[in-house]
């Protein structure tokens, strides 16, 4: 963009105010089926894409061309009229039965953080989470207003696995994490990186320690009993013992929360670790002069929208693990959202 | 962006995902006046903007750090620490005093839009707007729920002059109105396309038809008295007499209403309309099939969440025209957001 041009005509501000349509008609075609629909039938006509998932024509016509602007769908026009299918991208990650599916965080986002942002002035007026605003729930306990139904958790659960099921991998392999065999993944919720750990690194287990509900939900939905190198602890980590092992994975858990819990847990943590073991951070990590990168900047504000916490610089992570205790910390960016931070006992 | 590299790693979806926080950060810190406090003081801290303003220092601090990473506003470190000032394109257009000002609207958006779309799924499924929905007030009336408060209405004609202060000159030096002395602009609401058009054509009167409150709120709030060659009619264009005149401005009119009304006003005005005379639509237009601009297919989805009425392609406004006997139909694309449309009587 020329920066007269820019001057001229406000291009950037219209792409910036369109976000949140952009936002929509994506997650929009997601929950009512579209993707879902044409990756098992093929091309369809807007009418035939209505009738299958019970909207308006009308409503539905509108929806595909915007998604054709969006790339996430082509149409090609043929003898029977506009026939429209998915692109790859749309095959890849947004149908809900694709390995790495985002759909189910889309529809947390969609359903849940969209409306608490709605409330985005009042919560840096106040400077603090609009569960009361947005869904009249108390917002002292952010986890507590997080799992206000098992409804709201699975979407939760759900969505924090798709996140996993693209980021997961980078993370664990950031670090050779072989010599760890006897693995906690604090808070590890729907256990996608788990999973993924288990895959990784074929020697390790993993004991998922997270909320009784939410052990409860990851059994019942999300890990097979199969799985035997997958083993689950309920407790919640602040009030509970933490049994003693060699890597501790605290993966989005520090976001959550803000400097004084961090350090209480980070304590708690080191005081468990066996000797020679370590604990690894996985975060979106800001930029030390906090500059970017946008998608993290973003997730901080987000921080504030929903819970008690914040997103932090490699240097505040090393910071929070060395007050604790660890050291020899090494820090990985892995290029994609998430980052790996590593401490040693 | 790299075909592989789009599939390895979703980062168009997750621009996508991530379009509502953008519009929201930036639409914040419109409304907390970020862009008017350092436009008038000139570079602050973050401390110094959260008192001054009245808001938490930790979301304060965030709000002004995603700023950064969007380019809305810069960052120079100082000896006082870090202290933020407003880029070119915030000082032009999101400050509340600049004549480009974009901030109503956004204020429109952000408070009115922004709810109607978290709905957007219902109103896909049901082929219908969702002022129900998001405000609890009936939804056969559009405009009747738009303009349910005086609050509604400043901020409706406040945010589409925001929309003419930008693009009014475009459309209406898309083709050479000089010969029209004497226009009415149906539906003129605020009045800013009104006044570009008597300053552009500077032998014309516009006559302002509108409903008698919208007229009410332009006197009082937008079109100075001194301003001689504006009039106002008041009336409702579906339902009372349209007076004689040489030219019509249908200006985001035919957009807001189906097919049948469109023709039915068409018909009014073509009758009304004096031998020689015209009318002149002003629209974004969709490509004829349909494939973008993108934005215009966001706003025909935003049509379906708002009104009764959708965006359309250049021939079936064209059709539409002919329908109601105009001829020697022209159309003008002017590269930005909105469009013009001639016929003749």
């Amino acid at each position: 963009m020329g920066s007269t041009e820019d001057l001229d005509y406000p291009q950037v501000i219209l792409q910036y105010s369109s976000g949140f349509l952009v936002s929509k008609v994506m997650f929009t075609a997601c929950q009512l089926g579209v993707f879902d629909l044409l990756e098992s039938e093929g091309p369809l006509s807007s009418d035939a894409i209505a009738a299958r998932l019970g909207t308006s024509t009308m409503g539905m016509e509108r929806l595909l061309d915007a998604c054709v602007g969006l790339k996430l769908l082509a149409v090609e026009l043929t003898q029977e009229g506009a026939l429209y299918r998915n692109t790859d991208i749309s095959n890849i990650y947004l149908t809900k039965s694709s390995p790495k599916s985002q759909y189910h965080i889309m529809m947390y986002y969609s359903n849940t953080v969209y409306l608490c942002w709605h409330y985005l002035a009042d919560a840096v007026r106040e400077g603090r989470n609009q569960y009361e605003r947005a869904f009249g729930i108390s917002s002292e306990d952010p986890f507590g207003a997080m799992y206000r139904s098992e409804e709201e958790m699975l979407s939760f659960m759900a969505g924090q696995n798709s996140v996993w099921s693209v980021c997961g991998r980078d993370v664990l392999a950031a670090f050779d994490l072989s010599p760890f065999t006897q693995i906690y993944d604090l808070g590890g919720g729907g256990g996608a990186l788990a999973r993924e750990c288990v895959s990784l690194y074929p020697n390790s287990t993993v004991t998922i320690y997270d909320l009784p509900k939410v052990v409860q939900l990851a059994k019942e939905q999300f890990v097979p009993p199969e799985e035997c190198r997958i083993n689950f602890h309920e407790g919640d980590f602040f009030n509970d013992l933490i049994p003693e092992a060699e890597l501790y994975i605290l993966s989005k858990i520090l976001h959550d929360w803000d400097d004084d819990k961090c350090r209480q847990l980070l304590a708690k943590v080191y005081k468990a670790c066996k000797p020679g073991g370590g604990v690894l951070l996985v975060e979106s990590l800001l930029n030390e002069d906090k500059s970017g990168p946008l998608e993290t900047q973003l997730y901080s504000m987000n921080m504030l929208v929903q819970t008690e916490g914040k997103e932090r610089t490699a240097a505040e992570y090393s910071k929070l693990l060395e007050t604790a205790g660890f050291g020899d910390v090494q820090v990985k960016r892995t290029g994609k959202l998430y980052d790996a931070v590593l401490g040693r006992k």
